[in-house]
């Protein structure tokens, strides 16, 4: 038979077994944190019909949409969850109670120039809250406080959830007379972590031609840093003058207000008047996320308070506020660092059962009894020497094994052997499960360990 | 703005929240019971070169493929789990310790004529054990007791689980010296439940040019039926005349023997001589699984043992067994059958916490205090009627309302309400969880109901 040669597309990720149950842990954490504030769970399909995918139309993306035909159908593969969430909810509308809260952890696509740490087939994982007509601020602070609890349950304590309010900067550039230049100035506003104050202002007299004195006024604001405390006291200074800024300082306070609330601390989350998202989408609150240690790989999850969610679908308006974490990209980062933790069990199994007689018999009632006590178990079949099975378990990384012979048949026990520390028990089965899941739960530990 | 009316493609599955809740549920099931048994989760790309994917080449399946070019890429969905892990094996055969066991439950892709019941976008959970060289039997009971397991956790019990052995069929029509037409007699007598044996006769004289006798001996073989061990005993009668045949009953055996050891009660699962799986691909056991009140449509489970994953990829004998479930048809029919447990809350809420005073610090307190005591909780934010309120309670299915006012925050307690009795009682935060969970897990069903 000709051997066509494997493999694997560039930018699509394809990681070995104990990496991947890393990833299903994060996976599973993300399920249990989202749940456990009552979303619900969405599945969209991968594939949608292209006229209804691009409604929107234009820009970066549609350049890197797989899009192709099928039959007469024109069809393309999801580029982000929320263009498929405005279709759900726009198509779903009558059959929905709002507030509408859902979680969907799934693939999208985006046919990219490959480079290292881009990825082509990635993993989003976004919570949305769409209300209809209207949606109350507490939501706002509700998304970063979920956001805090994800990251945290996943091991991380070095992150910052950053926090702003586009009616803040609305407000602000209107008060200047530069309304209709926020859009450019905001974007150039955003390279300030990358280029400096010095050459923001450069940029805002050539690009976005500001006069020196609306450039400095604008640096003056975005200088303004220090507590939420402090800056928001700043940004009192600003009041009275404009009607949206003033309601964006309020939203901003209350949303401060309520993460706190939550049990964020304040070394987790920042106003950050730099933060703008680059999108005309939202218009309120919103958010980044930076890894403390290492800011250069930009925001890990954004998102923001947005009025409109299915404009381009149906004639009503739906608000809402929601937050998508770029999981694959992470994932791969946090690997990169060398973030993940060695110390966490990644094989498939608690323990090895090794039938050491003819008859398998007694070793699947074992196993099915380790199993029945919550034990993740694989039961050894092969017929191969005692040493060849004792490097498989080791090959396979699993913590324990247990040996079952005619001598532990006989008294109704079994070996149970702990591979980290080479402690050998004689147990029941029952005891056996006991000691494993005590055993790993002594020495469990997050999925990422900062170093 | 104008509106583009919103659709879901035809053939793709997207459920309303309540419905989408009752099938993660069974996604859960299927996940902690393929782990239970030590299997890698594994998350192959959805896209792959369309030249490797489709390596094997021809057939029906090529003709429903997804298949498109992106820049200079010539790429296609996966049709199945079974391609993609042949290839993952292949290209990571020397990072995998064998036996290799991993389950996959993802979205597989068939552009077939749309019809009811079939889709194009549909979930397998497969579950694969790939040996190096060898494989032991066991294997082969290990996968349908699996299968047991997952169905019975799925609230099912009136299913069977069909067993038979190809080393049989093929040692059987070697016997007959029709060893070369063995497949066109088995696809012929595939058709028994649906044509009945008289018509399957005359296809074999007609179609398959089988002499009277030939036929006659063929229909008497897959005519066997009763308890396992009667089936087996008939077997016994053709033994001694083909050494692949009698391999093949010493396999059967050996499956059935282990089968009950594995728990797998007689009425679950029975040995059928009329199941041969179309492929060639199967070398040895084979499985079908029929829900006994729905024969109509068909098996809802299959697999096999097979001798080569991967020899289109690299020059290893890998040998397997596995099953996959076709999850989105199974979940279409069984709900289509009002099969879904009705009692199930499906709302993504345990409860719902409703303040009752202006400033939601005391409110977002409990919500955080009911979660971290184990309880879904949505915050209700919203300023609504309380008449609104609670009939959003009413429309999201939500089984406890706790409500929060000025009295329950200055007795430090709060009103929980059972939605399904009425009955409201006062309560701390820590007693409203533990009520609550008590409440649920007393009221707990399967996801599935039968009849």
């Amino acid at each position: 038979m000709d051997i066509i040669k494997p493999r694997t597309l560039s930018g699509f990720m394809e990681l070995l077994p104990a990496k991947q149950a890393r990833l299903e842990t994060m996976m599973d954490i993300l399920r249990r944190t989202y749940a456990s504030y009552g979303f619900a769970a969405l599945d969209t399909p991968a594939i949608e019909d292209a006229q209804i995918l691009l409604a929107k139309g234009g820009g970066d993306t549609e350049k890197q949409i797989y899009r192709f035909q099928k039959g007469d159908s024109d069809l393309a593969l999801r580029f982000d969850l929320t263009v498929p969430l405005a279709k759900y909810v726009a198509l779903h509308y009558n059959d929905l109670a709002f507030p509408f809260r859902r979680y969907q952890i799934s693939k999208v696509y985006r046919g990219e120039r490959a480079q290292r740490g881009r990825f082509r087939e990635f993993y989003q994982a976004d919570i949305d809250i769409i209300g209809d007509g209207k949606l109350d601020i507490l939501n706002e602070a509700e998304i970063p406080a979920i956001i805090y609890k994800v990251f945290k349950g996943f091991g991380l304590n070095r992150f910052q959830i950053r926090v702003n309010n586009r009616k803040i900067l609305n407000g602000f550039y209107a008060m200047q007379d530069l309304a209709k230049k926020s859009g450019d100035i905001m974007r150039t506003v955003d390279k300030l972590d990358k280029i400096g104050p010095a050459k923001v202002k450069a940029l805002l007299l050539s690009e976005c031609a500001l006069e020196e004195a609306q450039a400095d006024e604008i640096l003056k604001f975005i200088a303004i840093t220090g507590t939420n405390a402090q800056v928001i006291e700043a940004l009192e200074g600003y009041t009275g003058k404009n009607e949206i800024f003033d309601k964006g300082l309020e939203e901003l306070k209350a949303v401060t207000a309520n993460l706190a609330a939550f049990g964020v601390p304040e070394e987790n989350f920042a106003v950050d008047l730099t933060i703008a998202r680059g999108l005309d989408y939202y218009t309120g609150t919103v958010y980044e996320t930076t890894l403390l240690d290492h800011p250069e790989i930009g925001s890990v999850c954004s998102g923001g308070r947005y009025d409109n969610l299915a404009g381009y679908y149906i004639d009503k308006a739906l608000p809402g506020v929601g937050i998508s974490i770029g999981l694959t990209r992470l994932f791969y980062v946090l690997d990169e660092q060398g973030l993940l933790n060695p110390q966490l069990p990644s094989a498939p199994a608690d323990a090895l059962v090794l039938p050491m007689t003819g008859d398998p018999a007694a070793a699947i009632a074992l196993a099915e009894a380790l199993r029945s006590n919550g034990v993740r178990v694989q039961l050894y079949g092969e017929q191969k020497k005692f040493k060849q099975k004792m490097s498989y378990a080791d090959k396979l990384g699993v913590p324990f094994v247990v040996l079952l012979g005619e001598d532990e048949i006989a008294q109704g026990k079994c070996s149970v052997k702990n591979m980290a520390t080479g402690e050998q028990l004689l147990l029941t089965a029952q005891e056996a499960a006991a000691h494993i899941l005590k055993t790993l739960a002594d020495t469990a530990g997050p999925v990422i360990l900062e170093k």
